[in-house]
């Protein structure tokens, strides 16, 4: 079995050194109690950036050394525990690695109900959807009639906060890094206006959009598309911020008009999806018949490859390389 | 009556020229219902720069030609109207003036008690205590044993805010601009800690007084002190703001630190008094209360002087002149 381990932490970019790989073989016999995880697809995330430096966050840094942490789908190979047979469909965080041993199943996960593409489960139904439904509803909840923007909306997350707002009535505006995505988001998701961040008229562009004024922005990026955002904000508009993909590689955009938090009373929340755990079950609820109906769109981004693969498919990520959840099957 | 109109709108200080005096004879008759109000008190206060940037903004802002904003107090002195006798003090939006004429009453207040210092009106009892007492406990609520920081603490608002925190039970950090104000926060509001932050540490002594993190910080000034309490804020911190004076001038100090907001979950809320106007009887209460008791010192920065001295006290606002409430005196 192949893992791989933080060699370095990178300074701004993820490279070829960032990360080594680390090989063991598979054990002959597993004790009463232990499972072996054949892992199947290995889910790559922008919070993982995170993750890599040494600095205080909701999650410990990785150490020096030791395995990367992520969170994999996977079949169960060679099994001591009654309660996960061998062919058992499993959710866990396996980290970069193709087999994982639990040792008391106490870290794995039944998946509810198989009548959707596997991979779902570490998108719709995974923290990339969840984070969408749960920060969208308890931050924001969308009114018919109010004007939402959603930055990285082609991303897993932006992609599922666009379609929840538009079900519950909002006008929708999408900000993405490409004219494939803006055209993805307009023609596919159909949202109401999709803007492409690296036009050179993109400011313009962005108060044009907005001329009615933000009712809610969901942020997935910072930078100067959330400065835009406050610049257009509404009178008490809420801010879900969820991540800010823009400043992960170590080279912040500073905001400006912040002073518009007080003229306009605006509320900006930090969330991070555990923090509305109790919510999962109605979110799923919710997102699986939606899937169903056919309500929403779950686009996933699946590269083939190995363990090798991963950090190449991570990087990626801060290059805008995804439209989707962005997935490695091994 | 001599009152000031707004000349031109200043593009960073306020300057000689930003207003023009307009001098009127006094009314020898009243119509019914009015009543003429000889001004005595000034309000000077920070978001009164606000009011002069032709920027969208919770007030409309004022137009060239237009008279000032300000809340003041008054002695009627001429009245047809039996509500107001004359020789009643009444509170008011009189502008820069020092006369009034109000139409109907509709646009005079009778002050509740009269055991306290008159001025103490446009000041603990005024928008700035008002806004102190209601910011704070609506969107901090600060327990015992929570470390708040104050930033503008020497300021009107600052001021109020550290004591009233002290009385919670919070251990508070106040941060002001000069040694004098530290020294009064220590010694006169007996504060927990105030750190200058024109000292050349001033980084490093934030952090050291702020080791064990932030719980609430109420925002007077944005910019680098915004930027740090970002940095070493708890998670689930509450952040009240309030105001940005570093920024209202027109040079904006960005923020890097924003990133934070997701990662340890803060809210930051921006405010305004008057959306908290329900709780102005409780907030006068107990307030009033602390103030009989001894409990709660509010500082009045008075100047003597007549309507030629109002620019010159609002601009020194932004230079820090003032320590407590400014208030001119006509």
């Amino acid at each position: 079995m192949s893992y791989l381990v933080l060699q370095e932490r990178p300074k701004d970019e993820i490279t070829d050194t960032t990360f080594k790989k680390v090989t063991e073989p598979l054990p002959e016999t597993l004790k009463k109690g232990q499972v072996l995880v054949k892992v199947s697809y290995v889910s790559v995330d922008p919070a993982m950036r995170g993750y890599l430096a040494d600095v205080r966050s909701y999650l410990p840094p990785i150490a020096i050394g030791a395995p990367m942490r992520a969170a994999g789908l996977g079949e169960v190979i060679k099994s001591e525990n009654p309660d996960f047979p061998v062919g058992e469909i499993v959710r866990g965080f396996y980290g970069f690695a193709d087999h994982f041993i639990s040792q008391d199943g106490s870290d794995l996960e039944k998946l509810p109900f198989k009548d959707v593409e596997i991979p779902q489960y570490l998108a719709l139904f995974g923290i990339t959807g969840l984070t969408a439904y749960t920060g969208l509803m308890n931050l924001i909840d969308p009114k018919p009639g109010q004007t939402i923007v959603v930055s990285g909306a082609a991303g897993a997350v932006g992609s599922i906060v666009c379609q929840i707002a538009k079900l519950k009535g909002a006008r929708v505006v999408g900000i993405a890094g490409t004219p494939e995505k803006v055209k993805w988001l307009l023609n596919d998701l159909k949202i109401d206006a999709a803007l492409n961040y690296k036009s050179p008229d993109y400011e313009k562009e962005f108060v044009e959009a907005t001329k009615d004024l933000i009712d809610g922005y969901f942020d997935n990026v910072g930078g100067k598309t959330l400065d835009l955002a406050l610049k257009q904000a509404k009178v008490h508009a809420k801010f879900a911020q969820c991540g800010g993909i823009s400043g992960y590689n170590g080279k912040v955009e500073p905001l400006y008009n912040y002073m518009n938090i007080v003229k306009f009373r605006i509320k900006l929340e930090g969330f991070i999806v555990i923090d509305f755990k109790s919510d999962f079950p109605k979110a799923i609820a919710d997102l699986s018949t939606w899937l169903r109906e056919g309500k929403i769109i779950s686009r996933l981004d699946i590269i083939d490859g190995n363990v090798d693969e991963l950090p190449r498919a991570l990087a990626g990520l801060f290059k805008g390389a995804n439209t989707g959840k962005r997935i490695v099957k091994l």
